[in-house]
């Protein structure tokens, strides 16, 4: 086997920083993804919905992911988003996830398109295995049908576990519904399938019925309460642990998420170039930001070691 | 005036012929691009959503657009679709597109991130339109809810129509609402804004109304009855002409819209490869092919001309 132990625990879709002139901005990338894993992630699902993967273009994604590599950041904590609506997009920034040795990949199904079919889909993430044509690559599959609209079906998740053993390595649920991650877990974690929740407000549920951890937006600024419920969460106060967490993430997501995540890491690190977001979103107002950071500190959120 | 005479008429979104490995074939597309133009088309809006130009990358498009105008398509005669999620991938085809004297692109907002504002979408739009910065930019706005799921709203062209007048030239309005289109005209064809209806089902109303024509997916395969609509608008059988064409619209769309267009081109030009699309779409079953034909036949439609 080329991945004995697969990834596990709390990954950050990392919040992707620009400059002025909406370049990513490497050096400060690198500096958060480095800050995140001695902080309490065990892992990066850079490019993620929280990266504004889909703002950028395969080759500005190469570049940074490819600067993180070079960096020092090891490439077995990875797991870049590479699902694109375009196959040849997709497989382009797969193949060169697998070349540099990611823990694995976290595949949007195509999303332009609305109402295909399970067919259909099957079809595109078929082809992009097969052009990819490795047996180190581990592909997880990123339900997220409040934004793409498109959805991962149980049914296909069978069809495509029962043709890539192996390769198809698990999910990442961000439907927000509970009973569809359960659903998954149920039918699929006993055939090697790992379920992350798409939010750590479902982590210690999902510990509890046999899932692998939370790939989750407010892991970039809180990470280590969020781990701890993951390495706790057998332990007598593991609910009150998860009450924690999931009384800050309710406070960033009264504002959008994105903006929000980068206001914090600006406040926090005392660097407003954090602020910038491409379009089409757009930066929090002045009073979201500042209600937001209150809230924060009056629940006694901190952000140990993070500086410019 | 870098364009004193914009285009106008009926424009087909282009089918893309695609080989069985699914990569575009440039050969066909130029055949049947040269057929469009000489039964009916004035021009040819390639990269729609029924061109499945989302299924590609930025590089297959370009090198398709380049096949096309070195194989003597006149540039004059393109709208390609140039927008994407990313602003870097917009701006490289629309300033490919400009550079080959295309007579205009048409836009998709950014369409992954969901209920995002229209400052964010004028942004977007303002910073494609900054970094081509070119007076020789038509730019036509590609309002399409139903796919899309991110709209143009009349205060967003009011906008930048306002800031960018002379480059933001018009609307393919696709939301199947003649109400919103007939907005779009009374609020600005008199700004110099070309509204082009989504489907020649309303293409009648909108020559009436003071639109320039349409842009339709049945243009691949019925133009010269749509133009005849575009050009006797003012007769007395004109709306006989457009029962016509409303009439064959309906037989194709009781089926998949994109494997329908390709499934007839296969069928009249007796060229299965026509059949393939990317995934994630899929062709039409035996049935669903036999009876769209069945009633097309009856229904006397033909497509002269056609022919491997």
């Amino acid at each position: 086997m080329a991945h004995p132990v697969r990834i596990s625990g709390v990954l950050s879709p990392v919040v992707t920083p620009f400059k002025r002139d909406f370049t990513p901005d490497a050096a400060r990338f690198v500096r958060h993804c480095k800050w995140l894993l001695a902080h309490g992630c065990s892992g990066l699902a850079i490019f993620g919905t929280n990266s504004e993967a889909n703002s950028m273009s395969v080759a500005e994604k190469i570049e940074l992911l490819e600067a993180l590599v070079a960096a020092g950041v090891p490439a077995k904590s990875l797991m870049p988003g590479t699902g694109h609506c375009a196959i040849t997009d997709s497989v382009a920034l797969t193949r060169r996830a697998v070349e540099l040795g990611c823990a694995g990949v976290l595949m949007l199904p195509p999303f332009y398109y609305k109402g295909v079919s399970d067919e259909g889909l099957y079809r595109n993430f078929a082809e992009v295995i097969e052009r990819v044509a490795s047996n180190r690559l581990q592909l997880y599959l990123y339900h997220i049908p409040p934004v793409s609209q498109v959805g991962i079906s149980l049914a296909l998740i069978d069809r495509l576990l029962g043709r890539y053993p192996g390769i198809v390595a698990g999910v990442k649920d961000s439907s927000g519904d509970w009973s569809n991650t359960k659903a998954m877990l149920d039918a699929f974690a006993a055939r090697g399938f790992d379920v992350f929740a798409g939010s750590e407000v479902f982590l210690l549920d999902n510990m509890r019925s046999g899932g692998k951890g939370c790939i989750t937006a407010t892991g970039n600024v809180n990470p280590g309460p969020i781990d701890r419920v993951y390495r706790e969460w057998q332990s007598a106060n593991a609910d009150d642990l998860q009450a924690g967490i999931t009384a800050t993430r309710k406070i960033v997501q009264k504002v959008p998420m994105i903006p929000a995540l980068k206001a914090i890491v600006a406040h926090y690190a005392k660097d407003p170039h954090w602020r910038t977001v491409r379009p089409p979103l757009t930066e929090l107002a002045h009073d979201q930001e500042a209600g937001l950071i209150r809230d924060l500190e009056a629940s006694g959120f901190a952000m140990p070691g993070i500086a410019n």
